[in-house]
């Protein structure tokens, strides 16, 4: 441990928050930690951490607090016990969640004399401490100033300006763009499998294929923030000539098109609009605002 | 030209069909060509295509006859009109559609002595004639050992098998995947914009990130052909703490739900099932079969 390394306090240890405490711990930061359950502290006190008997002992003995929980409901559980012991301290909540209550939570720090950061964590615990996992930040700027180098021994980190709910939209619509392809490609799996082909050797096609998508998904940002849209993947008049017969050989084998229906709703719309020279990305026009 | 390429005829002169035709030229082929619309002929003409008055003339003058058309119902026409012309000659039916179509396509051609050979293009016309067009074939294996160095002229080949219908397989679930992800993108584009994020930023970050996909996917290949589910994005037990807050944000937004509906209830099952240890790749087992 040099003089210079900040001293950290961890609540809750989580797969999570026990390798974001041993990353500190390992970078040389005195660090305090607790959990609710309290023989989690055990590996981490062998490494060198101090394990607090309470939750406000902990947060007493950093001037930067991390809490890393299961969700909402057991950060406002904490946050209660340790109401007492924040005043002066930097609060960093790394807790999954919604914007709503990062900005509560801001509000409750605040009120205590705190400073509030929030961040959100994409990635997963074995790769805490890598470039692999990313850290996005939302909150006190002077916070995340004072604290920046010590937040990026922990991975990747950016940061999404002083609206504290930031982050946590920033998490949530990435989480949301991963969830929607990864079911969609989990009923297409049934679609192969249901002709008789190779599941596994099927999903590595689909890896093959990937290297498109990243430039593909910047012109469809593009697109949608200027309006103009080009026809991307091929005009919708082309696009929309494959719908019927896709629905129909999925329902035919029993797999769901939920999505496929709303996608050939959507192309007609813009095809009947006089829109049917542009392609996928001019469906947005249509969505729910 | 030289003595050693194989003689072909096109009939459709769409985008797909006419960069075909092209590259045919282009690659010293004797080409024919065929367009209900003949205007379409012209371009073709000036690069040395020979164009046919009637598709049954233009069927006639090779041994090689691709078809490359709007949709099912064009085709059907079409081979209506060559009915007489087709005896003895490969068929390659390059039109979007259906693996019963493809089926129904095989029959009508063997009926009339000629083999068959349903193919399915993934990517765009500017880029045929590269490897960065995905060309799937399926039906007559001997058709496809006569032809496919021809083929091969017009981008990256895979022949799927003798079943007529697997091309199409392929092409359809293909297009589902990615159908699924970008219309599941512009809905998170939304969600973004209405919490006054910049759309195109956003997209950037997300095509930063598809980095980590192909691992992720060939892996979920994987534990779905052998049951055996790991905790691969994080176990279910920890996801599920997160989307009651992500549907509530959403529909807070005006945002649809649909997809994240359904991931929170199969979640839900199987946590319920006992299997909250494992990873979103087990949800497979609770799709439709």
């Amino acid at each position: 441990m040099t003089t210079t390394t900040t001293p950290v306090t961890v609540l809750g240890l989580g797969a999570m928050g026990s390798a974001i405490a041993k990353t500190f711990v390992d970078r040389g930061h005195r660090t305090t930690v607790w959990n609710r359950t309290a023989s989690r502290s055990a590996p981490l006190v062998d490494a060198g951490a101090a394990a607090a008997a309470t939750a406000a002992e902990a947060a007493a003995a950093s001037p930067l607090v991390v809490v890393c929980l299961l969700d909402g409901t057991a950060v406002d559980e904490v946050l209660a016990a340790v109401e007492g012991a924040v005043a002066g301290k930097v609060l960093v909540n790394l807790t999954s969640g919604s914007p709503a209550r990062a900005r509560a939570n801001e509000r409750w720090a605040r009120d205590r004399g705190a400073d509030y950061l929030d961040g959100k964590i994409m990635g997963d615990p074995p790769y805490v401490g890598t470039p692999n996992v990313m850290f996005a930040f939302s909150g006190s700027r002077s916070a995340f100033e004072a604290h920046g180098s010590t937040l990026r021994q922990l991975g990747t980190v950016a940061y999404h300006g002083e609206d504290p709910g930031s982050a946590a939209v920033e998490f949530m619509a990435q989480v949301a763009v991963g969830y929607e392809f990864l079911i969609g490609f989990l009923h297409t799996l049934r679609l192969v499998q249901a002709e008789g082909v190779d599941v596994a050797e099927f999903a590595e096609r689909v890896a093959g294929s990937l290297a498109g998508y990243p430039p593909l998904l910047t012109s469809f940002g593009k697109a949608v923030k200027s309006g103009e849209y080009g026809p991307d993947l091929g005009s919708l008049d082309v696009q929309a000539a494959l719908m019927d017969d896709m629905i129909s050989h999925r329902e035919s084998l029993g797999v769901e098109s939920v999505r496929m229906r709303e996608v050939k709703e959507l192309m007609d719309r813009r095809i009947a609009d006089g829109h049917g020279d542009q392609g996928f990305s001019s469906l947005f026009e249509l969505l729910a605002r």
